[in-house]
C-alpha cells in the first residue's frame, strides 16, 4: 500500500501531517512525501520545512494520493507539471484525496468535474466555480475521490479511509493510539457553530484569508 | 511571543505539528523548531523529516516551549545536553508544555516533580515512576506547566493556551479557520471508550507500543 502525500510551496502543514500520522500507521503502508523536486518544501507561513523524499519523476503510481491545501494551492492548481503528475497518478490510484483547498487542485486537474466534494468553508464558492458540487460536509466520498473540509478535517478523513481499507478494528486502534478523543475548549469549528461576528469578519476578508492560510 | 517547538530524533510528527498549526496563528507569534543541531530531524517511523530552524545554542529563551512525544522520548529524557537546554529555557519561560510522552522528558528534566500532569495513556505509569501525579485528563494545567495526553491532544492543548494568552475570540478564530470541528467516525479515542479487546491488546504490548510510536 503506497501512500503519496503531495507537497508544494506554501502548503498548510497540518493538512498534510494530520492524515499522514493516521494513514502511515496502517499495517503494510509505505507513506512518503512527494513534490516537484525531492528536498525541502516550505509551508504557508514560511516557518516550517518538510522534506519531500521523492520527486514527481520518482513516483509513477500510488494506491492513495493526498493533496493538502494551503495558500499555495492557487498556484498549484495552475501548475502544468504538478497537474500532469496528478492526472497520471490518478489514472491508477485506488483513492485520490484532498484536504482543505487541496480540492481546488484536484478540480484544477479536471478530476472532480460534476462530482460532490468539499473544501475549506471559505473556498466552497471557488469549488463551485470549477464545476464541482460543493457540500458543507466534513468528509465527502464520491467514488474513489475523497475530499475533506478545512485543515484539521484530514484527520477525520484518514480514519474514514482506514476503516474502508483496513477495517474498523485497525481504524479504532489508530484512533486509540493517537488518543484522538477531541475535547476542544470551544465549539467554534464551523461557520454554523462559531460566533456570528467572527464568521462575518472572516467572510468579509474572504478569499484573502484562504490565500493567507 | 517566541514559541519554541523542540525536535529530537524519533519524535511523533503530529505531536509537534498539531499545536504548531494552532499556536503559530496567534497574532504576534514567532514559532520555530529547535533541536540539538539545526537541520533535518527524523520522525518515529523514519518517513518524515522536519527541519529544525535553530539549534539549542541559538535559543536561550522562549515564551512558550513545547516538547513533543514519540519513541525517541526515552533517549531524550536521558540526554544531558537536551535536558540542560530545557531547564535553561524553562527558567524564564511563561509556559512550559508537552504533548504525549513529551511529559516524560519534562519529568526527566525535573520540571514536573510533585505536579499533576498527563501523557499518552500507555505512559501514565512511567510518569508516576518519575515522581509526577498522572491524571487521565486530556489537557492538564499546573501552574505554568501544561501537558497534553497522546498525539492528537496537542491540538486541544494549543486552543486552551491560545484562549489563556490571547483571549477566547482569537482561539475561536483559529478553531474556525482550521475548521476544527471534529467528527471522527468512531468513538475509540481513549481507553475508556475504545472496544475493550483493542485496549487489552495494546495494554498487553504495553511499553513497547509507546516506544514504537
Amino acid at each position: 500500500m503506497q501512500i503519496a502525500i503531495m507537497l508544494y510551496d506554501r502548503f498548510t502543514a497540518l493538512d498534510a501531517v494530520g492524515p499522514f500520522e493516521m494513514l502511515s500507521r496502517m499495517p503494510g503502508a509505505q507513506t512518503f512525501f512527494v513534490a516537484a523536486s525531492a528536498g525541502p518544501v516550505h509551508n504557508d507561513q514560511d516557518n516550517l520545512i518538510l522534506h519531500a523524499e521523492r520527486s514527481f519523476a520518482d513516483v509513477t503510481a500510488a494506491d492513495i494520493v493526498l493533496v493538502p491545501g494551503g495558500p499555495g494551492s492557487r498556484d498549484a492548481m495552475k501548475d502544468p507539471v504538478l497537474l500532469d503528475w496528478l492526472r497520471a497518478v490518478d489514472a491508477t490510484s485506488t483513492w485520490t484525496t484532498s484536504v482543505c483547498t487541496g480540492s481546488l487542485v484536484l478540480a484544477g486537474a479536471g478530476l472532480l468535474e460534476g462530482r460532490r466534494a468539499t473544501s475549506h468553508w471559505l473556498a466552497l464558492d471557488a469549488l463551485r466555480d470549477l464545476g464541482v458540487e460543493p457540500t458543507g460536509e466534513r468528509v465527502v466520498f464520491d467514488g474513489k475521490y475523497v475530499t475533506a473540509a478545512g485543515v484539521s478535517s484530514g484527520i477525520d478523513m484518514a480514519l474514514h479511509l482506514l476503516g474502508r481499507i483496513a477495517g474498523d478494528r485497525v481504524a479504532q486502534s489508530v484512533q486509540l493510539l493517537t488518543e484522538y478523543d477531541p475535547q476542544p475548549p470551544y465549539d467554534a469549528g464551523s461557520p454554523e457553530k462559531a460566533p456570528t461576528e467572527i464568521v462575518a469578519h472572516w467572510r468579509g476578508l474572504g478569499r484573502t484569508v484562504v490565500e493567507a492560510g
